[in-house]
């Protein structure tokens, strides 16, 4: 049985990790029989947002690894405390928190970093051969993450494809319901919730995308 | 097409909506082709809980439809200004925050009481002869929202089950992946994770509560 690492990064699209992504990608790995943990750094959001009006709440700091913990009904590790060895494939959703605290692509954009315990976890993951899968706005990361010259999706949005493109990354537009796979690299991407309109629609590239990643591992 | 109000209580099994129950249903909905809207009530959660320890957090205080918005991404109305008559049926997700913040069972058992405004929507819903759909824990709420006498089932707990029947309730045995309806009171229940072991077992309920009450409405 093959067991899946997924990085999470809050809870709740606007300032942590989107839930639909999040649940319906632990549903395929599910349904395909694969085992997964979720894990997530231990480290302050960027910041709290009122997901009703959409603004941020000036005062309030939560923790990265405990509203992830939400997603996962409360089993998560501490990403710094998990061994890349004990997983055959890496999953990373989407949702606002991959780009506000696993990396600060929202922030500084073409000049972003990542999260040390995350582009640790994930290098090693790559370099075994092992495959990754990214969801949504999680791809920015990839050229920071994994290294540049890897083919990937984030949908159609110009700005984002063009700052991973100078990243040093390959961009490539792609529809809500399939995926972008660098061969070589072993990585597969889909849009999500960069361009869906439903959760139907995020779930058609989502379950696809975990599918490539389980034959791939 | 059906449109099905669901009403939400936060964000997280511990103090909240159980994530997975409240995104399944949703899902339901839409391969089902039903519009939906979730709503929750404007009011402070009973506590936060750490969702990775376990424990309360002291000191700290979050809005139910705040929290909730997390869960819809936004689009979520207060249940106060909702019409019950916009509406074909409601379904309530499971998780502490039915028992916590849209009512005070998980305080007082038996002798609990229900949020005024969840009670008045449901009791319109329920009156108008609309079906209600009540999943986990929620339908520990069925005698004080609803009424005496109607058939339901929070899975095998018996303490859960006993208080139910003292406040006139009717308590029934059901496996994870059933459901138990009383057809006169239109009123349908699945224990989901008061029994689950894992996110599939919980939908197979999910999933038939969600067929059920569409065919009801």
């Amino acid at each position: 049985m093959k067991k899946v690492a997924v990085i999470l990064s809050g809870c709740g699209v606007y300032d942590g990790s989107e839930i639909y992504e999040s649940v319906l990608t632990l549903l395929r790995l599910e349904q395909q029989g694969a085992k997964y943990q979720c894990m997530a750094p231990d480290v302050p959001q960027l910041h709290v947002i009122d997901h009703q009006s959409g603004e941020p709440v000036l005062g309030e700091s939560r923790n990265v690894l405990q509203e992830s913990a939400r997603l996962a009904r409360g089993r998560i590790v501490d990403i710094s405390t998990a061994s890349p060895a004990d997983y055959d494939a890496l999953i990373l959703p989407g949702g606002f928190g991959a780009a506000k605290n696993l990396s600060d692509f929202a922030l500084r954009g073409d000049e972003c970093t990542v999260n040390e315990d995350v582009a640790a976890f994930a290098r090693a993951i790559h370099a075994a051969g092992k495959p990754v899968g990214l969801i949504c706005i999680a791809p920015a990361m990839i050229p920071q993450l994994l290294g540049k010259g890897i083919r990937c999706t984030i949908g159609n949005d110009a700005e984002v494809a063009g700052a991973i493109e100078r990243m040093g990354g390959v961009h490539q537009e792609c529809g809500v319901d399939a995926i972008v796979e660098d061969a070589e690299a072993k990585v597969v991407t889909t849009p999500a919730y960069m361009v869906a309109g439903s959760m139907l629609e995020a779930q058609a590239g989502i379950s696809k995308l975990v599918d490539r990643v389980l034959e791939l591992a």
